[in-house]
């Protein structure tokens, strides 16, 4: 397992499936925890820990709300931390600040709010600073989007 | 000790003075610690288990930005959290929204931005409902400062 | 009775059950009323009086919009206040603030937006100050839902 | 006395002028009461009854934060009253929302965020429905203003 | 006819009927006009001319967006002139603004966002200082309404 | 002159003064006015008539607030109209919102907030369709500004 | 070719529509394109070259969430950029944000949100600079414009 | 070269520091650029191709107002790119939501308003994941963090 995807609640399952779909078309193993920052907070260190043991290389965590649970993470870990805004109220906005702003020394690296796509693809973009192959299919997968939105849109468009 | 005031960085020390000044009126014992969710979380924790091994029933947190502090506590304890938020940046929206949108089951009792006084007021409060000597002081403070405000204000105002 | 539930109108009467369930759970006495601050403001009074002679503790209002209920309350009162912003508009964001940023000395007790739920938790913490067998009950809950969270989650999640 | 100005504190004082003086400018009598909905409710209801038994025609209210102050003193009178938004934090948005946001039935006529000046004007408008004499000044001091507002700028302006 | 109710368009009939409504409950003379300050400026200011001349007392005028007509309408006339702002986009807080933030010396008597009935509630407020047989519609309007919200609700409400 | 600069009073001299500068820049002549859409209304509609018979082929208005100048003008006259959002409260959102929100068929080219400098390039843009020469100039200018940004950081920073 | 309408996404057909219907009434040439400023920035330039050379005078740019396309856009070309904020989050804030606070010397004309039509007009107008038989039908539109309103409302309205 | 700092303007040198003290803690090679998206677009596209064939593995980027930067680069790289949102109008606000929210496929890594020393952490982190002895490093970053603190705060702290 190269990325664990953690978030709160069944409900953000749907929400949260970009991101492991970015992931599979890398063929990136990651494993998808539920774990709450405010309910189970012993089981999530331990789970940080288990994750670390197992090679685990990043972390992605979605909330809502008072969304602590990104901020949570990046302090039990030197891992690279990933922040999904999951939209419960006010547009999302409350989630967006709660993941974003943190203090000076723990960052949690934040995305658009409900693009957990774009979470994956940033934990693809971290690997593939690492990993040779993942950066190769980096380059092809941005030069297929190109084509494919090229190839799509290449009749125009009838206003 | 009946309550603790905990925020994470001596630079709002001055900002956190009102709940303890509010403490004091009631003779009300309290300690006030620095400590991080993010910076050093298995020492806040460690904390929480000894103030409430002192007999402590209130915890204040302070924090701003993104601020996971009274959240964090209340998900390691029982004990009433009271959470302040701090204005650090956008006029202390990002700390307000951080505190006071907790999760359905662990909830943090929020007060105004800046407003440490009234969270001092409301450890009080919920103090009160034990001991009658601070309900008794309750009822007093209430009625002086009513007599008081009517006090400084009979002569009316220039405008 | 130990809790009175407060709010304007029949129709917040769902988003305020939250309250009611959470002190159910905990066996809290607790009473409804719908009463408004503006429409009745002498009949509130006189409200919360009775309910204050009846022994009541703690009092959770719901209000929506130009929430002024919860401070209108807890200026005729000593007892804790505790807030619940209902969303009729803007998201709820009117509500937020016209209900937490109370001035100086007259607090009250902030949950999330449509959060009914969390103030009735925030009661049972304040009672259980004082009656130890809440606080037993309490400490069990929190068992019970970090068991019942693991257990619901422990065959992970497919994403 | 036609109008009567009340506010919660002493520090607002510089910012409620802006009411007096248009009221000055058309010799319309007013008094000024400090008063807090919150501080001094029993104060405030029996002040608004004789302020009512003293004539007074309309009620101009200032309040920052959680704005109580006109929607409380809506509740205890049939008066119109004018509600001035006085920025305390974020901006004054609390305390726009928590004055404009009225219920159904209760209104408040509320006016820009700090501009108490205008709310002087509204109870002018007000006022010259009944006054015949107001209702001359106040068309003398719209073609004053706009003459003025053109000798004042007719030498244009370098840019 | 005593009040005009001006706005912009037919498909904001529905969200402007509250004014109309308040102002039958106290058998008011009103007329309504669709007109737009940005559309037909001249015909507005035309139609605003007729008004004062058929004796009106007081204008309402809802708008969305950039709200621009109630503050229009204001410059044009003494009579003290009502906004309501209505929501067709960001929940309304861009006609919010663009209406209550008058500039000082022209003010608009802001209520709350598609609250149109608490329009009509202010002008009957207003023009009830003039005719006392609307006073005493008020008083009773007022006791009314106590009674009936009492009467609703004295069986309780089952949470 | 091809340019009209209008503003709302002698206090946004220096804000506005971006727009005169890019006009310079251009040798582009223009006429500053300070007149106000509530203050003076019919005069501003004089003017603007004046504007249009000079030959006038731009407006630039810039206002703060319920910022309704560059509406009510481009409800007067064919010419684009360029609007200046000027923060005069809430960090200029009030003003932005209130320009840019303009209904169906009356825009408002809107530009940053306090950016006037912007609203004369957007001048210059829309006069350049028109004027070979002003293109010829745009060319260089962009041509140029590339130049000196390159020159200016060419030795690099020191972080 | 006079104008160039360009979007983000084929999901935003219908948003960008009113663009080119305003267009339509005036018989101006446009024609319409699908980039996207992320995902095919060289295509997105390549086409900005190509437009500049069939002639388009005006280019109309929509996008929704971090709106660079209408900046990005406007950096590659001394054509007048006109911004259409779609709403696809929080209302259409961060589009509108995106759109208008473009830094000093490159402007994007920003309409409101999702008011695609507004843009066509804008347009419009900028061509009837130059095109006298534009600035013809542009007339003849606001009277009709004018007499259909009056027309369409002579009946008055019934509240 | 690891890290490219990039940056619209000099005025913001202060502000970006941060991201550069962050690498000189871990002994990181960087280079600082001051290039702007919108001012010399092909300046910036060259250089990140430059930075890409020195090595570069991650790219900060700080910008203001309708903050593009940090997205524009992203488009034409690869490289994770690590957005800084600076202050430059209300609050940051627009630089945030024009940074964090990237359409899918090419997210910005984003960090909390004026945050650069987090940016610099966060590059860190990831580079952490291929490089043992920064990993090393950051093990002992997080200890000295912590005893740090504890140190400092050892004495408590009087309120």
């Amino acid at each position: 397992m190269k990325v664990a995807i953690i978030f709160g609640s069944k409900s953000d399952t749907e929400k949260m499936k970009g991101a492991a779909n970015a992931l599979k078309e890398f063929g990136i193993d990651y494993k998808a925890y539920i774990l709450s920052a405010h309910r189970v907070p012993e089981k999530l260190m331990e789970t940080i820990k288990n994750i670390e043991n197992e090679g685990c290389e990043c972390i992605i965590a979605g909330a809502g709300l008072a969304a602590h649970l990104p901020g949570v993470i990046a302090s039990h870990t030197i891992l690279p931390v990933i922040g999904v805004p999951i939209n419960a109220a006010i547009g999302g906005m409350d989630s967006l600040l709660a993941i974003v702003q943190m203090p000076k020394s723990i960052p949690v690296a934040t995305v658009g709010i409900n693009n957990s796509y774009n979470a994956g693809m940033l934990a693809v973009q971290m690997l593939s600073l690492k990993y040779p192959e993942i950066k190769e299919k980096l380059k092809k997968y941005r030069k297929d989007m190109k084509e494919k939105f090229i190839r799509d849109n290449e009749e125009g468009v009838e206003l």
